[in-house]
């Protein structure tokens, strides 16, 4: 098996090192992943100017680029092939309910399903990389399943995994997104020239973090895998605007 | 109505111009767009330093960030009240299919749906601004008439606009997203120390423009407008993917 | 008289319009200026990427870079001439002592002098940009009088202009450099998520404001105008350096 | 001793890890240096946001801004006293000449000059660190030599060391700046989209490289070390430029 290998905290963020480590036994690694950390990046790509790729002293490849750009340079650019799995990870911090729109590490894979390629987003649920080995261990797992046993379709998979030690992880739940509340409002500072900043705030509290969630399971100290669509036509809505625009009488 | 308008192009593009004067009748305006071009930002946050806000020449307020920063600072940290309405662009070229994914100023709409705000990204469907101040009116048909008869429950509007004279425009047409083709490989250059570069591509071709789609509209000179949800789960995926888990024999 | 103009406080700044006013009936005017404020950039260049220009609204070209960029463009890719004088500014602030090292305004002045071509800095003393057609109409008495009569040599002058009413100016005054007691120190402030982050502080005060300083000629109401070179040798130090080096005995 | 040590080629090069391997003996060494690449940074410094130090996993601290930034952050609110020296490198490439100007090693020292901390810049001749280790083990002799002898008066000095075996090197000679050609011209390449793209173009030829100049002594194997002052007042141009000043008749 052939994987390319992403993130969105930076090609020397100890996540993807450790993805990398565990991983390597399942197959052939290609690493491509920013140069800086590129938290909050979403699908964001780079127009304006050009991208260019280097190679770290760890070996792995990087861009001065978008966690977006890296996986679509790769697959369209600098690789010869194409792979069979884009694996992004293993992100400092959970991605579930609405955060998967601002993610990169889930925007990294969403780019290797948009060319085609079965692609796998991992994320460890709190920021201080505790258990980080386990959590390795739990995407060669879900690697080495989906390497025996392929998934029928396209498959864009977002799995959240708790801080926990390997044998204290509950089952795999597959999950539906759940959401936030509101963002926390921006920090407001003054800068020393007595001018306003302000600072993005934190992600709102799960407001839908009932049975059958991604927030759900791993409060439980379940590992969630949640399967993805980039399809954001709201159908249900299709037919009230339809009337909606009905409703302006004669047409315009 | 209180409006607060937004960009991707920057604040000193021609459509935010455009879109601002056509919708001075409709109420009290506050424009807060990012300072330079942002296309391609998708829903990119910035994080990692404090953001600033500006006020231009052209008494619009400008922000040293992505669409998404302009909307989230506006509504939780500069506005003093709630608005009504929060509209993006008018875009210099279209944002159909997957583009919503990419699009800076879809992202500045979705913003605002994210915080309750009813929310519409307008844009152009061809890049030279062709019969700007055509489709600058089309968006303020659209806001009066939300103005006047509001959608039920929480409403993101997605609207592509034909570069057409604004009497040749065709009917108002309610869509459901297309789906392209991959995009295009990224250009390979070599600069002048002999390294290579990438320059992202262009989009790929309409792969589903059948009808009901939003590219089948403009294709037919017709506004198209396509309502948004933002959840990403696959619904549809969810008992293949547990089937798959539980073939995994043995819980982890 | 073929003139190029720029800054380092960006394209659309206040200083940069009224010099364009005062200096047109001068001659031939070519403005490229940096598309955003980079004050303290320095004689920065920008190596890592390319560089593309525009023109704004206003008919002046920008460019994605720094001052020296600019400078730089012009004179080696953009003009297919060579022009009689580049003129910097006018900048939002003094530039005298040790800040004609950090300037962006002095080194796009310093770009063109070692392109061959006379040229010359303006800064007006306070930020406040009191007083600004004032000190636009002494950069056309400079530039006038250089146009009647070139100085001898490469020229490149460091001009400063206190806040005053253009009777009120006292005369123009040629002097040294002045010297600053080191900068205040940096400011300390705590982000959102508890960390430390730092704010480069404020000039240090003159240290050498003696008369036939920069200091002293604007603190006396005069214009100051300081010829500047751009050999850092310290050439007195040379021999007790070479008996420095001698004093370590044996060759390397 | 003390050292604090910096650079611009970024905390990942090659020359500073050697240069801290080389020093290591010879005090007690802080390290801070830009996170990324800024070569050409001339003495540019971040006013517009604030900085962030981290430390990576070499143990070196890095920011995320210029090699001026670093210096002036270690020195003005990080450092709890005042270092004995400030290094700066080992650039990979010349600094000699005109080059002082623009680069960001220089400027690095430049910055503890100006806070009344000796500083030494030592750049690698040729671009591709050959004798690397060599030129680190010529740095420390120096350093050493300075820590046994220092220098009275304030000190910035300017070393290029030749990419030779230390065996082969010559003497330490002690020269004053050259002068260069100016640059090459940009190079002009077409992006994908159809516009000029310019990037900026090699450094000109030496002009003056006659004996007692930096290229001289390099050019005949030698270690060259250039003393530096940066007072930019052309002094001898001072009385031609009272009397065009004079000549212009009447006050201003």
């Amino acid at each position: 098996m052939r994987l390319l290998l992403s993130n969105d905290d930076g090609y020397l963020a100890p996540g993807l090192a450790a993805l990398h480590r565990a991983l390597q036994p399942l197959g052939e690694i290609t690493v491509i992943a920013p140069e800086q950390n590129c938290s909050g990046a979403s699908n964001s790509l780079t127009l304006w100017r050009p991208l260019s790729v280097y190679t770290g002293a760890n070996g792995f490849h990087f861009l001065n680029g978008t966690p977006t750009d890296c996986v679509h340079v790769a697959l369209t650019g600098m690789l010869e092939y194409k792979p069979d799995l884009v694996v992004s990870g293993i992100n400092n911090g959970q991605n579930m309910g609405d955060d998967t729109l601002y993610s990169g590490t889930v925007a990294a894979a969403t780019e290797g399903f948009l060319f085609g390629v079965p692609s796998i987003a991992f994320s460890l649920v709190h920021k201080n990389w505790a258990h980080l080995d386990d959590a390795a261990r739990v995407a060669a797992d879900i690697v080495g399943h989906f390497a025996r046993r392929p998934l029928p379709g396209h498959t864009l998979l977002n799995v959240n995994i708790p801080n926990l030690p390997y044998e204290a992880l509950g089952e795999w739940r597959v999950t539906r997104l759940g959401k936030r509340h509101p963002s926390q409002p921006v920090i407001r500072q003054t800068n020393p020239r007595g001018e306003p900043i302000y600072w993005i705030g934190a992600s709102g509290e799960a407001f839908d973090a009932s049975e059958g969630t991604d927030f759900h399971a791993v409060a439980h100290g379940c590992v969630s895998i949640t399967p993805l669509q980039l399809d954001l036509t709201h159908t249900q809505m299709l037919p009230t605007l339809r009337e909606w625009v009905h409703g302006r009488g004669s047409a315009h």
